[in-house]
């Protein structure tokens, strides 16, 4: 049997192909996959910024959604035909993060569609323990996005957000929305800032409270809203310095700073208001597996609108222009049709 | 009645002078100070660096210890020459901070002793909600000890330090050897980060695991001794840039960061590892009255050897010569003795 997939061949170059499916080893699944989102990180890499880690050429991928095709030995409680999506976190089991209960963060971690074949094909072979159970009346295009949920659900768990705290979220990406949404669904208050109309644009359309930090006075804002206290949560979604100024500016006393962006270089940081005010900052990085079961709760039940958040879905063969349109902008989350 | 007391004077000049001594208000005690301690801030504010501040000239110190002379109308539960030292803050109860409980952080504080008189003379008048009682056969000399013992065990109360856990101390003046003597009391493992050789000295003397950062590869040692896994908890009290980098550096996977030391502009922090690993900072200032009652048992019941730590003790008369020897270095607590 064949299937179709998705090479990325190096310098933001892919290569569409045929290959021969092969049935699942012990312990893993193959799955007809139905959709792969493009992140971020997927970007990153067809910039040709990551060829080293992910071993050119590679199937990339991991925001996806599809069916159990065929179970390999010893595989329990699946069944063909299952709807599921991946948890891509493949972890060792034994270094000091794994022994520590954090095998998220696992030291040696395989990043499954980034340090290991990801989604990006007809058909995708994993092992089993990484399986996310889909409701059956989930539209597999809507399931693309639980794994940038589950990215959100970890952010504002990391944040211990609480009803009724006010929220502050720096930058309105696919991930900043989603922990908007994620923060309000646990009733909070929250305050969306981004730079980008398009994207001010759709977070208001989808309910979110957008302002453009260019042209307000965002201090003054917060503590007029905040009556005077400063807001309880923000989340650094932008990558910025700026946004990390601005992050830490907003903040109450005992304020929580989630760090959610990747910064790649070292970031000047106000110490000074991060020990008077005794603020707090957290990294968060990918999710746990309660934070991918609360995805889909999120995905599934209502507080997100993942209709609206898909701007664009492309066909497996045309991949390069699924790119083509995040490099362009204008778009939130683009999935390839797999099937 | 006269007494006698240190009167800063601005641009690091100091006058001693009698004065009248009048009675407390209601509500208020007037203490006969035994002992003034001097810390980091006081010396900052003899350089002139917050003349504006204090409003020169000023009786300043807020490390103290003494007896209760005279108490004002409407003084319950206090007497006559009880032993005390003061909690030197004082909120204003309706600020954001206040009402969300965190007052020792309040918004208008009162710190006494920079904001108001100190205690840098011989008869002092606080407000008797300030009072911490002190024990019977508690030397009043190590009692002066309390307060910057009360900011370490708030610092290792933030830090959320657990028996059994490793923990790195970068600076070892006063309060980094405080913070590792709280944190070890608390039953962790702690190593000291010192670049100098009189401090490291003392420190080694009292009993903690010193060793010079500039002679040593601190991250391949700490790998070593945590077998792989990093620091749990790391305190900056150096308020150097490499402190702070080296404070993120030893830290393990969801490891905490105290920022305990002043940092007067920002600093570069490595925020990609913060992402990496998890970790957390933590911004520490003062201390809660739980904090100050901690560091009394501290102090009186032996994990804090404050006879080790007092190097000087100068008479009130002798003040200057007290700031002078703190200046040359080669001292840690240097008392004023106020009786």
């Amino acid at each position: 049997m064949k299937a179709r997939r998705a090479l990325y061949a190096g310098s933001g170059s892919f290569v569409v192909e045929d290959y021969a499916v092969q049935s699942p080893g012990a312990g893993h699944v193959r799955i007809e996959v139905a959709y792969t989102g493009i992140c971020g990180t997927d970007l990153h890499i067809a910039h040709g910024a990551m060829d080293q880690r992910v071993g050119v050429p590679a199937v990339i991928g991991h925001e996806m959604s599809g069916r159990i095709a065929e179970l390999g030995p010893h595989v329990e409680g699946w069944a063909v035909s299952d709807p599921v999506t991946v948890m891509p976190l493949d972890w060792c089991g034994r270094c000091p993060a794994c022994r520590a209960g954090h095998s998220h963060v696992c030291h040696d971690l395989n990043f499954v569609g980034i340090d290991s074949a990801g989604s990006m094909q007809g058909s995708w072979t994993v092992p089993a323990q990484l399986l996310v159970r889909l409701p059956d009346d989930l539209p597999l295009a809507h399931a693309a996005l639980v794994e940038p949920a589950a990215v959100a659900a970890h952010d504002v768990r990391r944040g211990g957000v609480r009803a009724g705290e006010k929220v502050v979220v720096v930058g309105a990406g696919p991930v900043g929305m989603l922990i908007a949404l994620v923060a309000g669904a646990a009733g909070a208050d929250v305050l969306v800032l981004e730079l980008d109309g398009y994207r001010r644009a759709i977070a208001s359309r989808i309910g979110l409270h957008t302002i453009d930090p260019a042209r307000s006075d965002v201090g003054r804002l917060v503590t007029k809203w905040t009556s005077g206290a400063g807001a309880d949560v923000a989340f650094e979604v932008s990558g910025s310095a700026s946004g990390v100024g601005t992050a830490t500016d907003v903040l109450a006393v005992r304020g929580r700073l989630v760090m959610v962006a990747i910064h790649s270089v070292p970031r000047e940081v106000d110490l000074f208001r991060l020990f008077w005010r005794e603020l707090t900052v957290i990294g968060a990085r990918v999710y746990e597996r309660e934070d991918f079961e609360h995805a889909v709760q999120l995905v599934a039940g209502g507080p997100i609108p993942a209709a609206e958040l898909i701007t664009r879905i492309v066909p497996l063969d045309e991949v390069a222009s699924a790119f083509a349109a995040l490099e362009r902008g204008g778009e939130v989350k683009v999935l390839v049709d797999c099937g």
